[in-house]
C-alpha cells in the first residue's frame, strides 16, 4: 500500500502522476525529451542507462520497467542489457557506454563524486559534451524518480511478464501521462 | 570550469538550462510547480525544504540560492532558515514542518528510508497527503538539481551578496527558463 492515497493496482510512478498530474506533466515530459527524443546516443543505450542507475538505486518497479524497455529496443540484442545489470565492465558494449555508464553510476552516488578523469575517459573514446550532458542528467533524473516511487511507497508489481508488456509499451509509445484520476 | 562548454560566467543549473534548453524546459516547470504554484505550504516552507534537502547533499550553490529565497520570503522571520539549516529539530517551526523535513531528509538518503511512522507522524501533526506528496517530490527533485549542478562541475559564486540578489529575483519571479545560448 502506498503512502498516500493513490488509484489501487496501479503500478509506480503513474499512480502518483495521476495524484497529481500538474507535477506529473514535467516530469513524463522530462523523461520523454531525455530517452526518445533525437539524440546520438540510441533509445536503448539511454533506457540501459536509466535501468542501471534504478538498479544501483534499489528501486526495483524502475529497474524493471526500463530494463524491460531496454530489451525492447534492443530487439535481437536484448541480452545486452542483463550482461551489464550484471557486470557492466565485462558487457558487449562500446568503451564509449562504459565510460558513460561509469559516469551515471558516479552521479548516482553525489554529483561531486564526478572527476575531471571520468570526463576525459568518456571523451577519448568518443562522447560529446552534449552525451556527457545527457548521461548526467538522465542518472539525476533517475535518483529523483527512483526516490519519488520508493518515498511514497508506489504499488511495485512483482510478476516479471507484467514489466514485458510495460517495456514494450514504453518503448513503442513514449512517456505519455496517465489520465487524472476522476 | 564546468566539464561542458556551457556559457561562461553564468552560475548553477541557468548555464546547464542555456546548454541544453530542451531538457531546461521540464525542469524549470517542475521547480514552478513544486515551489510556486498553489499550495498549503508557504513558498519560504518550499524553499527551504529544497535548501535543507540540498545542503544534505552538500552542493553549495542550490544550497546558498534556495536558502536566499526562502529568506526572501519568510522576511521578518528570515533567521528560520538559518536556524534549521544548523539544527532543524531545535528551530522555530511547527511540527508539521519538523516532521516533513524528516521525511526530506529520508529521501535525500533513499526513498526506501521513508517508514510508515514517519508518515504517520507527520499526519499527526496535520500533514495533508498532498503536503507529504509534495515534500517527497521536492526532496527527489533536490536530489536530482543537486547532482546535474555537481555532476557537470557548473559554475558556483562565493559572493553571498550575489545569492541575496539571486534569492530575491527567485522569490519575486520565480521560475523562468533562461533564454537559450545563441
Amino acid at each position: 500500500m502506498a503512502f498516500i492515497k493513490v488509484p489501487e493496482g496501479v503500478p509506480g510512478i503513474r499512480s502518483l502522476v495521476m495524484f497529481r498530474p500538474e507535477t506529473g506533466k514535467p516530469l513524463y515530459e522530462l523523461a520523454q525529451v531525455l530517452l526518445r527524443r533525437e539524440s546520438t546516443l540510441s533509445e536503448a543505450e539511454r533506457e540501459l542507462i536509466a535501468a542501471y542507475v534504478s538498479k544501483r538505486n534499489d528501486t526495483m518497479f524502475c529497474m524493471m520497467s526500463h530494463a524491460a524497455a531496454s530489451r525492447a529496443l534492443y530487439g535481437n540484442d536484448k541480452n545486452i542489457v542483463d550482461d551489464v545489470l550484471k557486470d557492466m565492465q565485462h558487457a558487449g558494449i562500446s568503451n564509449k557506454m562504459k565510460m558513460l555508464l561509469n559516469i551515471a553510476g558516479k552521479v548516482q552516488i553525489l554529483g561531486r563524486e564526478v572527476m575531471q578523469e571520468d570526463i576525459d575517459a568518456a571523451r577519448n573514446e568518443g562522447a560529446t559534451d552534449k552525451e556527457i550532458h545527457d548521461t548526467v542528467l538522465i542518472a539525476a533524473a533517475f535518483s529523483m524518480y527512483n526516490r519519488y516511487v520508493d518515498g511514497l511507497a508506489s504499488f511495485t508489481p512483482t510478476d516479471e511478464k507484467e514489466y514485458e508488456t510495460m517495456g514494450e509499451r514504453m518503448a513503442e509509445k513514449g512517456y505519455v501521462p496517465p489520465a487524472p484520476k476522476k
